[in-house]
């Protein structure tokens, strides 16, 4: 089987090159071709069996979609996207890259369709970026999406097309609805959410973290390890499962600060919790107090799709994957 | 105050005009200029004290949108779009005009935003075919748009783009949502909703009409009188009553079509009822099974929106605006 991962270089891209490389049985299937493209040149992954592509790629640019689909790959993953921050900070180039990007992707496909009845299956990472406004404390597969952010709104619309090309049969598609992602390897970064990861990766190696917000806040998240696994559990899922809304919100563990923050002494001890330091900043409060707090994910859950249940879980499953099992 | 009415030559755009030729006054504010386009040419409403002018454009050619702007009106309201049944048989067509040039327009508003501040009202028709799949019997202002065609998922992205260009102050957005409109005047079209109005406006004329549904199909539905009062009480409505949800479901009647045919029979007797022959076609039949049946419209109805509560009003107004008062 034959994946192209259009995104390749991101966080979850590389994870994912590198979880096929190590399991490349998918289903009934094996993964032999993997073609990782990005914006940037994506990262051959150690030990894939396989033949590996790294291409480097904008889909908002002329015939680049046509080209990255050229091999005509099983899977198209896309992946790609101008992240929440810039998006708003950048409305042309937000919507060219999430919006018109995804749309000349649809579209490429949907010329090979056409002409030779080409019909890969398409997972599309969306985000809960897409709600908005007001909601409930946890909300409903069925309720609206009002994304009270330019990235929230192209995710949205990136939903809405992938239904309807499915549903005319020009390719088969999943999207998901994509939690915080919690452990965030690497360094600390200036997005919003940034502190739900760094309040543990950095005590656990000894540094020093920021909270800006407290210890009542909740928030949606799940590991990278999770992340990974919806993305190779929609490869092989009965689409017919999933029907006429091929868009689903991954489920993922609500918890508050506090709640992480006591996982992180049950797990690592107070010395690593002492190394967490408040520092309220009220924008940041501001902001993340704007986001959903908890979801049902009913769909999701009964198609199969799983998530750690005990923060503490998303501490060692970090720990186990970042830092080969040791901490400071 | 001067009003842009993008899809004049429609039906509603059309009644659009000639009621403010009847009553230009909108609030606190007197229409003296009235700017009607439509791919094909509009007609000046007769009686009608202010300037008006007709203007032929397609939104999704080259600078349409910028031209029709040029005038800089108080309010542009846009009804223009390909119809639910074409834009399934003409994929590229429908995305063309329904996608393409609603965002054509918003972004020649941003240009202009940009350039000079320049912050028009638009008022932006969408329809309830934005609902699709499975729904409960009475839809609540917060349920999922999950549409089942390429026209309602049009519509989607038309709401999110609004709703996204409003919250970033480029223009002061509503959108409505649509209910089927009943009495449609005119002659017979091929529409699967078109037997909801044939069969009260035949009859009524001593024609003829086919019903091709069971008595108990329930639909959702109000009159032409009513949805030109929307777009009238959108143009002065407060928007910061609206908030960060700025697309409405426009209060209807749910009824069925038995209480359809009663309702004729009250207004205008049995010889009318008559003329309605029973014609089962299961493909209309399952067609309209996917359509809603009822919504709540709490928002709508809150903030001053309102429609007919029996159908014999929703027949009167017909027989009244069209008719001049009599019946065959």
């Amino acid at each position: 089987m034959h994946l192209l991962v259009i995104g390749g270089a991101g966080m979850i891209g590389r994870k994912f090159a590198e979880s096929l490389a190590a399991n490349p049985v998918l289903g009934q299937n094996t993964v032999t071709r993997l073609t990782l493209a990005d914006v940037v040149p994506p990262q051959e992954p150690a030990g894939f069996h396989g033949d590996v592509t790294c291409l480097t790629a904008d889909l908002s640019e002329g015939q680049a979609a046509e080209k990255l689909l050229s091999s005509r790959p099983d899977i198209v993953y896309h992946l790609a996207a101008i992240v929440s921050g810039e998006a708003e900070a950048d409305f042309e180039k937000g919507y060219r890259i999430n919006l018109d990007g995804t749309r000349n992707l649809f579209e490429a496909i949907r010329a090979a369709n056409t002409e030779e009845g080409w019909c890969p299956r398409v997972v599309y990472a969306s985000s809960n970026a897409v709600y908005g406004g007001d909601f409930p404390d946890v909300i409903p597969d069925d309720y609206i999406l009002t994304p009270q952010t330019s990235y929230g709104t192209q995710k949205a619309i990136g939903e809405l097309l992938l239904a309807d090309y499915s549903r005319r049969g020009i390719f088969q598609g999943i999207g998901l609805r994509l939690p915080t992602i919690c452990v965030r390897p690497g360094k600390p970064n200036r997005a919003a959410s940034g502190f739900f990861s760094g309040i543990i990766r950095e005590p656990l190696v000894g540094l020093d973290a920021l909270l800006p917000v407290a210890d009542t806040v909740r928030h949606w998240m799940t590991s990278p390890r999770s992340a990974i696994q919806f993305l190779r559990h929609a490869a092989t899922l009965d689409l017919a499962l999933v029907g006429d809304r091929p868009n689903l919100t991954m489920p993922a563990l609500s918890v508050t600060v506090g709640e992480q923050i006591e996982a992180l002494r049950k797990v690592a001890g107070d010395w690593a919790v002492a190394h967490i330091r408040r520092d309220p900043d009220p924008t940041i409060a501001r902001i993340v107090d704007g986001w959903a707090r908890a979801f049902e994910a009913r769909r999701a859950l009964s198609l199969g799709f799983t998530t750690e249940t005990r923060f503490e879980d998303i501490i060692r499953a970090h720990i186990e994957d970042e830092l080969d099992g040791r901490i400071a």
